[in-house]
């Protein structure tokens, strides 16, 4: 874990002393668009800073939002957040964040702007894709290996959106009404994760209020949360024009500005700050503080020379370079390999009947595949995070390029997925508005031609779909749907997928459906579908991971980091309306986010929190909970009772009780994944610190308390309870 | 190694007699872009080819040059022939040949057009790139594997161009006047060790006439010496619109029709020949021999159902699919690790004085990169062989991506590349005239603005290398150049390239000189260069391959499959005027082709046939040759002189002695190629069957003889000859 030193303090404050004004100011605001300004005269570097979580984004121009970077901007494409979570293992989260950390270090980059950690609050948000989760514990357990990962290649992990950027809708403007308890629950726990668990080196300022605050200018989040209390000593980086205001940001806990204009001296942490300075407005202190927090990082990622540090390693390592700093690589074959590792594990088996999946190439002749997804790749859009890849295999050339000769693939598109619209295609952050979806109109089909054109694509699939035994229909969403500014308007499937769904399962009972997305989706055909598969944005090769979980040759073992609701109005923050507004938004639903809500008021779903199936089984017995010193551990036995290997994912909910507060029926508080050959049985031990495992915000005392003891949940998803127990202390 | 069985035969024979005439003349001519005509009430399915050595080629629609495959289109993109033969490695040959065939059968190919295993004749030919080698006994090493791997995954290699389609100029009417003995000892060879070693199905017969038959209706090439000499029992197609007169092809040993038309009706093995047929103008024991050779074929390749076959196979196995036919993959991973494998042993090292080489990363701070090649892809082009890559990386994302972020790397072009050129963007075997080149105004540089333009980009390449300490140049030739259909003019590099390096290298007298090409270029600066390194068109991973080598990761272990003369002039068809002359050409040179003329005429080169420098360095030692049974066995102990792990290639070359004739001083007639350790040597034997290894062909009694005894070199290239003996039989 990356901390900041004695060493790198000391260091720090005396370049500190040698300054002038001018030269600290240059550090703490963009002298690019996304690096500050160095001072050569005394061996500091400018901070360059790179989007986003899922590669390293294209390199533009100092001033201008041009690509310039050739042949040579081409990365490796990584899984989304909301992939890495799906895979519900920790070392696949630290790999990611390893690829990601060499490939923005082979980049020459020193702050990685990711993970994405912000609650999917609402199946709508524009950027759930970039997100983990609806759950903390799940966020922070899969983002803290993530940061630790990336911070590995001397680069700084900025964790973001600090905090509760759960909505597009009026991104820079909304102000939103939390209660305590809901920011110390659900919204502000994998943040405190990456700072005091992930050693976290900076934080991305969101652009929303929080609570009548600004989060760039909040005492609450970045003093007195941030700061104070969990004690973070790295960076604060505002998003990209999310400082509205001199004199507030200056005396917050934020360190640097960054905007998306090239009026770099326009900034509020440039000439404004100046004049205030000189002015005796705000304090040379709050100034020096920012400072020294930049330099603090760049010393910790060696970034500033340190002579006696590198002779020291040069004698002991006979090499004449600068032993410092790590170098890097990016668009390796090595990443992506491991990209794929994620992939794998990412991808979740929904729903299987009649074991129709997978499958089974070798008595296959004729392969009928249909819908728009199946021929598009996604790494090219979607905001801030979309990426350069070198490559991205689509399902069907994933299908194709695994199944062989042999079979004979048919591919129709079945609907028509707008093209990349203008708006998505050139998205950059030179324009905070918020985005419009340029085929609104196309969705809506209001044009004969459109509709006839729809029912066109649509009748050719379902003609073929009778004729072939086997059909395989890849749908989903698009980053013109899953997109950085902009919320989708509801939670069904665009471009009439549901009726082309509905035509095809008609013709074809076996039709398997698998869909691509970032975020839930009404499926109101599933009860006739026999077979439904999940996959996400993911990476480079995630055409190869969804075709070898097609064909079997991969066993799928992710898991919901959501849940799907049945219909959107089921969903805690639409049931009472308040999500996606303008203006004000209030998270009335308080602590009652995902299955919180669904478990706790028997809301019934489309697919639980933590499910996903395998093509094997596994049973799970011999529960046990108990306390140990500090820790509460618990146990059970995991069985494969399928006859494939498998991973199975052990999750561990607690319902706290005595604690005299309405209270969530579950929430989950630790997992495990594991391999199981076939009949095998292993014991799971999961250990939990009491203190965190039993700890809640208090309403009544408005402050932390520990409940006496909880209802102990082991299970295989969040409404799977097979397996209960009592913990009292 | 594939062959036809009797049991092919027995099969082939009863269904032939089922068939009426016109499904005969179906199976004998395109009736798609690239496929036949099945049968399906027979069970016998079209036979379908594609394009070609480098990968297979994007799918077209039946009858049109429309492409029509979407994101399943793109394939892992091959090292090219030369590439291939610059190893020096039959086993990357034969796993280069096992990526090919398992993407063509993943593909649905029966027929994948390729190895091309011309003798390179001149510097000048468009489609060197393709070719193997000058030298036969290399082609053949090199192809033989190759086939063989191909036609692993049950597909047929189709050996082309049979034979010495060696120009462009003119290809569909150029007469080519070639004696018999060069015909015998160059031209041929690869050819026949294809169909004998290698087991080659199929064969491709050339656009080009020799000594007055055209090659696709050649009664010497195709039957004395294919079918009756070789005992070839394939198929042979023609070439995209190779045949002219049906009659002449008819009563050839051509098989099959291919062209680049849709008018499929009016191929000349259509109508025409049905008509010819029927007024009994051909027998149709002609027809039904081509049907017969393909249904063999077919039967080969498991196209046809053999019902008992397949149930042995079903008990055996416990499967209940078609266990006939191997079913391939495309754009696999393993596929692309293969490639680069095949691509690291490909370049080769050409100079490296002071050892400038290899870059060292670590005590590199910043690095100039220059040149258009650093950031330009090649796979797109080229004619038939181009191809639709997953991806290609570029030298420069190759280094870019290893360096890491602690090397600056600073890219300018220094000079404008031609833009791929509608002729080659569009190049396609829908038109068989000669091609031109669209940029060859602007190579001219005769407009002034151009002129200026190009000025300026040296002008700032050339200040910015004298402010570097590391500089890199990665010019060399692209698809513009090596281009089927258009021979090039001269040995120069085009675009100035010369100017530009001979500044560069003032400029910095250590800059590194890239080149990457498919065909050897004239260097007029080589002296003053220190390093200089050569790589061809090299795959998906191409980029790679060459980071690798330049930043030492990789031994550099490539070895020139052709002599690099100094000038153009110095080549022995341009010495004699007689190449890329239209209407008739006459190989004046006869066998002394390559390093057999520079050798035994003593015309020094800029690099000989064979060379090839390594980071390490190799003597060779106790130096034995001896006859024991049929074999000649030539013995040698090799050992690495350096301290790097590296690989040679241990040459042998016989001058035949004692024959009366006029013989070249130096044959290659074997190879292997070794790794060794710093310090470490080994023994290395090289077995020779004696029949071939001392064969000739007799101009004085026009027949193959043998030569009583040879002198034996031993070497690391063909000029090299430090171990000399003699055999005497």
């Amino acid at each position: 874990m990356t901390v900041i030193t004695q060493a790198n303090k000391d260091r720090a404050k005396a370049l500190l002393t040698q300054l002038t004004l001018d030269e600290k100011l240059g550090m703490i605001h963009g002298a690019g668009l996304f690096r500050t300004e160095g001072v050569p005269r005394l061996g500091i570097p400018p901070l360059k800073m790179s989007d986003g979580p899922m590669g390293v984004r294209r390199e533009f121009a100092d001033d201008s939002w041009e690509s310039i970077y050739g042949s040579r901007d081409h990365v490796t494409y990584l899984p989304c957040g909301s992939a890495i979570a799906s895979t519900w293992n920790p070392e696949l989260a630290r790999k990611t964040g390893q690829v990601l950390g060499s490939e923005a270090r082979g980049r020459g980059k020193d702050v990685s702007l990711g993970p994405s950690v912000n609650i999917k609050r609402s199946p709508l948000c524009g950027r759930n894709f970039e997100y983990m989760s609806e759950d903390p514990c799940l966020t922070a357990g899969q983002a803290v290996p993530f940061v630790q990962g990336v911070q590995e290649s001397d680069v700084a992990a900025c964790v973001k959106h600090f905090a509760a950027n759960s909505q597009e809708t009026d991104r820079l403007q909304v102000n939103e009404t939390i209660s305590e308890r809901a920011m110390r629950e659900i919204y502000l726990p994998a943040f405190e994760a990456c700072v005091k668990q992930g050693g976290a080196l900076s934080l991305m300022g969101a652009y929303n209020l929080v609570n009548d605050e600004r989060c760039c200018e909040s005492k609450t989040l970045l003093n007195k949360i941030l700061r104070e209390e969990w004690g973070f000593q790295g960076v604060v980086i505002s998003d990209w024009g999310g400082v509205f205001r001199t004199r507030q940001s200056a005396e917050s806990g934020l360190d640097v500005e960054m905007s998306v204009t090239s009026d770099f001296d326009d900034y509020k942490f440039a000439k404004s700050l100046k004049q205030a300075v000189e002015n005796g407005e705000i304090s040379q202190t709050d100034v020096d503080e920012k400072v020294f927090h930049v330099l603090c990082l760049m010393d910790a990622l060696h970034m500033l020379n340190d002579q006696a540090h590198d002779d020291a390693v040069r004698q002991s390592t006979g090499s004449t370079a600068s032993p410092s700093r790590k170098s890097g690589s990016y668009a390796t074959a090595e990443h992506r390999a491991s990209t794929l590792e994620v992939a794998r594990e990412a991808v979740v088996l929904l729903k299987n009947d009649d074991d129709l999946l997978p499958l089974a190439p070798k008595t296959m002749q004729r392969l009928l595949v249909v819908g728009a997804n199946a021929d598009r790749v996604h790494s090219n859009g979607g905001g801030s995070a979309e990426i350069k890849t070198l490559y991205e295999v689509t399902p069907l050339l994933g299908l194709c390029g695994q199944l062989g000769g042999n079979v004979e693939v048919r591919y129709v598109p079945g609907y028509q997925a707008a093209k990349p619209s203008e708006q998505r295609a050139t998205w950059q952050k030179d324009s905070l508005t918020d985005g419009t979806r340029a085929d609104d109109a196309a969705d809506g089909a209001s044009g004969a031609t459109e509709l006839e054109r729809r029912a066109a694509l649509r009748d050719e699939a379902v003609r073929l779909a009778g004729e072939y035994d086997h059909v395989l229909f890849v749908g989903g969403l698009d980053h013109d749907y899953d997109l950085e500014g902009l919320d989708r308007d509801d939670m069904r499937l665009p471009y009439g997928q549901d009726e082309l769904i509905e035509g095809l399962l008609e013709a074809n009972a076996n039709t398997v459906i698998a869909l691509v997305g970032g975020s839930p989706v009404e499926m109101p055909w599933a009860d006739k579908a026999k077979a439904i598969v999940w996959s996400w944005y993911n990476g480079t090769e995630a055409g190869t991971a969804l075709a070898e979980v097609l064909l079997g040759s991969v066993n799928p073992s992710g898991h919901l980091p959501e849940s799907f609701p049945i219909h959107l109005q089921d969903s805690p923050a639409h049931k009472l309306g308040t999500y996606g507004l303008a203006g004000h938004v209030d998270y009335g639903e308080d602590i009652y986010v995902g299955y919180r809500y669904f478990e706790s008021r028997d809301v019934p779903v489309l697919f639980p929190f933590g499910h996903g199936l395998s093509y094997t089984t596994f049973a799970y017995s011999d529960p046990d909970v108990r306390v140990v010193d500090d820790e509460i551990h618990v146990h059970c036995m995991a069985t494969n009772t399928g006859e494939r290997a498998g991973k199975t994912v052990v999750q561990v909910y607690f319902g706290l009780t005595g604690t005299g507060e309405d209270r969530p029926v579950k929430e989950l508080k630790g997992y495990s994944k594991i391999s199981l050959q076939p009949g095998e049985t292993k014991p799971v031990d999961i250990s939990l610190p009491e203190a965190r495992a039993l700890s809640y915000w208090s309403n009544q005392v408005q402050a932390y308390a520990q409940a006496s003891g909880a209802e102990v949940f082991i299970g295989q998803n969040a409404h799977d309870a097979t397996l209960r127990l009592n913990l009292q202390l």
